[in-house]
């Protein structure tokens, strides 16, 4: 179950150059992504109206997209334009279009009621696309319902134990209890872990400083979308970030997390990582960028184990803790979302064509 | 849903030399196919009526099969011989056999109600065994529902879209409305495209004229047993060929194609295309197969592709279009047929042992 | 369906080394193996309880196993003695512990009502671990339902057939009836071949006489657990071997056969064949070991390939004939053993805590 009045991202902008077409299955639908000559976006449902080929085995005709099984044409907003060996088309013949919106090197897409689709309702990702932060874009394919992935960014108490020697390093993270907040349509997080002996492990090496650190993670799970951005970093120790006082040696991170559903079982990760110290150094963003990727792999091969596992278990009820709280909350904005689509008559498939 | 109550072509003839058995799934049933000394073809269930063990594992001893696990013996009619350390056999030890017919290089076979199967029923492919008539024996195993295979045999505009390149070559092929009619338990078609500027593209190179020409393909798609029989050709233009005239450098062929479902979503395809002229140049023969060939690997890609995109598409409607008239003739000839066999007491699976 | 209040064999002695973890899959379960520092053996459901990740990606410290998860952590009891952030830990947090014996150079676990799990209901296999006998312990996977296999160490006719180069090598095998008798919990059987011109194929080269042979094979399935345990052997003819008198020359065997179902269409086939004559001689060990396993494949295949067709049948009945007088006798013992299960409120999974 998926909520369908939302902004995913679809794709990154560079994976879409001028000529091509790409097709990527988002929330059970395949969907196709094209630019017509202006560089508007179009996404189309993959699926000729006629016999269901799919529009990504046809061809580009200037801003159209013709069927190659027996060459129904299709406009960008996928009204069929052509229907061969007759004037006009015969009914029902469109296909479906989704509203999009390319920002922050990214491409949005709504794939429920277009008469709701505002772009106001996009988070704000601005850092992955700010000169002052260096970033590069990522992926990641994952074999797990996202709501697993959610479950696992809901509650970071599992850096001490997953990324014990990447990303966490400490188990101070553990038996921190982080202030947790509902904020609109969004979960709220803020952990600080003060006086710390050392930074975490995938920053050796790269560090501006030397001796104790103060250590944070400030972020919002944006539930519609779900899409986390996150104020992250580690200072001397004692040098007031916790009150609001960055001073220029602090290792500042600025990140965006977009997981997209692509069907009940597999979901796409899109994400950045930016670091706003040394931000010039190219090298430093791809050294940064592999240690932080190898971090989020550890988080994978748990979650698609621990996703084979739910499979294996029927009715068999998980047990709650303490640090369950983050997760349990992210857990009823969802399922309170999609029961109000599901009041409002949106099914999760098949909506009307807009 | 499978008609049963049909000649299917269950195997090329010289797919069984005289020692060998052949185990090959059809209509959702694994069939052990076997010649007796006296060269009789018999088709059993692959399947022992004991413990189900594939008699394809047993051997032959003379003119029966013995199930190598347990040691039951069956002759060419499925009847049980022997049941080692008894006298006689266990009653219902019999397993079922199916009616052949071996004729046009093909091994025929009857799934339904052996009471009805007349010989005189299959129809008639003897181009295929016709010495003035150059072919070879091909075969293409599909990942598709039957249906869809006849769906686009049953509308040739396709031509223009999914063989652009190789058998079709003409965008006259979409424009133009065939004559459609239903003879029997057929569907008859009628196409012309008169002063075309230049041949099909496959038969570039091998062309025994220059200039316009008038095209055709005349063809019945039998409904029981999915066999299309096809007169086409290409003439120079204005040489009468419509009105019956087939001049002597006329291209003409005559093809068979003949899908025979293997389960519900996967299929045999046995095909061949003669060609009447230079019919003794055994290389044009192979060169003219492999290109057609070709062309018939562009409709498995897109038929396989189509499946998915069904099977990911639940209870959606396809939309009608005016190129569907023999399609949607075809759909209803065989939904009618299977409705008769039910109405019958005939389930698709599991008749009574011959 | 299994029957759960059984011993069944979960691993050989040697695949679980003092400080390893060991999961392997049965009855449906992943188990998690670990020995603790006294060398006792711990049995787990491999499934934190939290957010069921498996506790094999978690790592042992001293007799406890940490979820490299969340941080929780369980002793050798699945009792769940800490929980990161907390003093104490949450309700419910303790995962499933079984009860194991280690005998016989093998771990035996019991997965139904830890009340019941009486050590003395192990069968008697002290012919695996007794120095006067030679094996090597030995493992095949089956993708197959354990009650296929059954089956076929319930009727031996097979060996004439499947068998028919290797174990077997004679027709008097399906032609003679063996004795068949229930006691208790076992299918007994005893099978003679008195005066058969020669051995097995399998002992060619190996033996120790010349001439005639007298064979037998007398052993129990017994049912819950499914562990035969089987006296078997060759005798020059006429030296009184079935009256109990087996000469130095006789070829002794004895065998423990294990079966434990992985899932409802996968199994664990452990085994042993131990020799009595010459079990000083390691290279025979080997070469004798390899030529039954050699047989063992052959069940394998036939047995796969059963299951395969089985699947393809829906509800067709298969036919019984005279030898399936063992089989039918052991699929009762099984039916009855789950259904009484089934009426004291026993699940085929989910089991209270123990």
């Amino acid at each position: 179950m998926f909520i369908r009045n939302a902004w995913y991202v679809g794709a990154w902008s560079h994976e879409l150059a001028s000529e091509e077409m790409l097709s990527r299955r988002l929330l059970g639908e395949n969907i196709l992504f094209f630019r017509t000559a202006t560089g508007r976006m179009s996404a189309l449902r993959d699926r000729c109206s006629h016999r269901f080929a799919p529009l990504s085995l046809g061809r580009r005709e200037g801003d159209c997209i013709r069927c190659m099984y027996h060459g129904l044409m299709f406009d960008a907003d996928g009204k069929c334009v052509e229907e061969p060996g007759r004037s006009g088309v015969s009914p029902n013949t469109d296909v479906r279009s989704y509203p999009t919106v390319e920002r922050y090197k990214q491409i949005w897409i709504w794939m429920g009621d277009s008469t709701l689709a505002d772009p106001g309702l996009i988070p704000d990702c601005r850092f992955q696309d700010d000169p002052d932060w260096a970033s590069i874009p990522a992926y990641i394919h994952y074999n797990a319902d996202y709501r697993l992935i959610l479950d696992n960014l809901l509650d970071f108490s599992h850096l001490a134990f997953v990324h014990e020697k990447t990303l966490g390093g400490s188990t101070t993270i553990a038996q921190t209890r982080p202030r947790v907040e509902r904020v609109g349509d969004s979960v709220r997080f803020a952990r600080w872990y003060m006086n710390e002996p050392e930074i975490a492990p995938y920053l050796r090496g790269f560090n501006t400083f030397d001796g104790p650190v103060d250590r944070w993670q400030i972020y919002e799970m944006h539930i519609p979308g779900n899409v986390l951005t996150m104020d992250s970093g580690s200072a001397p120790a004692g040098t007031g970030a916790r009150n609001g006082h960055r001073v220029p040696e602090a290792m500042q991170f600025r990140s965006v997390q977009a997981i997209t559903p692509e069907d009940d079982q597999s979901s796409h990760y899109f994400w950045t990582y930016a670091h706003g110290f040394n931000a010039k150094d190219q090298e430093l963003t791809h050294k940064l960028t592999d240690r932080i990727a190898e971090g989020f792999e550890e988080d994978r091969r748990m979650i698609e184990a621990q996703q084979r596992a739910i499979n294996d278990s029927g009715n068999d009820q998980m047990a709650f803790i303490l640090a369950d709280n983050g997760l349990a909350l992210g857990r009823r904005m969802i399922e309170g979302r999609i029961a109000s689509e599901i009041r409002a008559g949106q099914t999760t498939k098949g909506m009307s064509v807009a």
